[in-house]
């Protein structure tokens, strides 16, 4: 597995870790990983802070430039909220874990521009199966079902 | 104005008061506010709490259910980030109050079956302005430009 994809899945599996929802993602520029994060709705009772929302805000304030020149990876197809804040960052190119459990917003990110490569990942899907089946409710919670 | 709109304005100026920027937002459910804030980039350093972000953290962790009978007041017409978290979560009305300092993704979201309504509130176009004129880059860094 790519690295940076295994460096989203340790986010994901220290999520799942911490009783929370095992997604993971890390922001990387120019091949150093700058922002690494992982859902926290459970540990921190957040709404908007999903991997990639996470990975985002770890990243901290950067200028429109840095972000033009990023790579977001995620373990799982990014939902309408992270792909919005894809397009808000102008981040050119995301890599997804795997998009069997969920499937996200890919088609609008590739009819605006962004660059979406699916690695298929059969720990990323394992994952996700696993809590899905542990914890139905709180996964659809987390997908506004 | 419209009280819940006024509330938002509310939010806005209480950012512009903190330094930060005047964007603000409510969420109602049945006639009761349930959450506000707003834009958080300059005092928390945030990059996610977009002021409908911030309005959305501080209601908390609500069911699907609620989601659906809400509407979301915001001073400034959705961003990519924000119109993909009302797409989320199910949020079937949004009340703008201005749209003509920048154009979120109306759009998408009416195309989403979202009912958008645009107040055009000339105290939300000079506020936004004044910030606007006062501070270009701290904006431009805010929408990713």
């Amino acid at each position: 597995m790519d690295k940076f994809l295994e460096a989203a899945l340790e986010e994901a599996r220290k999520g799942y870790a911490e009783g929370g929802i095992p997604i993971g993602s890390v922001l990387v520029h120019k091949g150093q990983i700058i922002g690494r994060g992982h859902n926290k709705r459970v540990q921190q009772g957040s709404v908007v802070l999903h991997g990639e929302m996470d990975a985002l805000e770890n990243a901290g304030r950067q200028p429109a430039s840095v972000y033009r020149e990023c790579v977001l990876y995620t373990t799982l197809s990014p939902c309408p909220m992270c792909s919005g804040t894809i397009l808000l960052y102008g981040i050119p190119k995301v890599v997804i874990g795997e998009n069997k459990t969920f499937m996200g917003e890919e088609q609008l990110l590739r009819d605006r521009g962004v660059e979406v490569e699916v690695a298929d990942s059969q720990e990323c899907i394992e994952l996700m199966q696993r809590f899905i089946s542990e914890k139905p409710a709180l996964w659809n919670e987390d997908i506004g079902v």
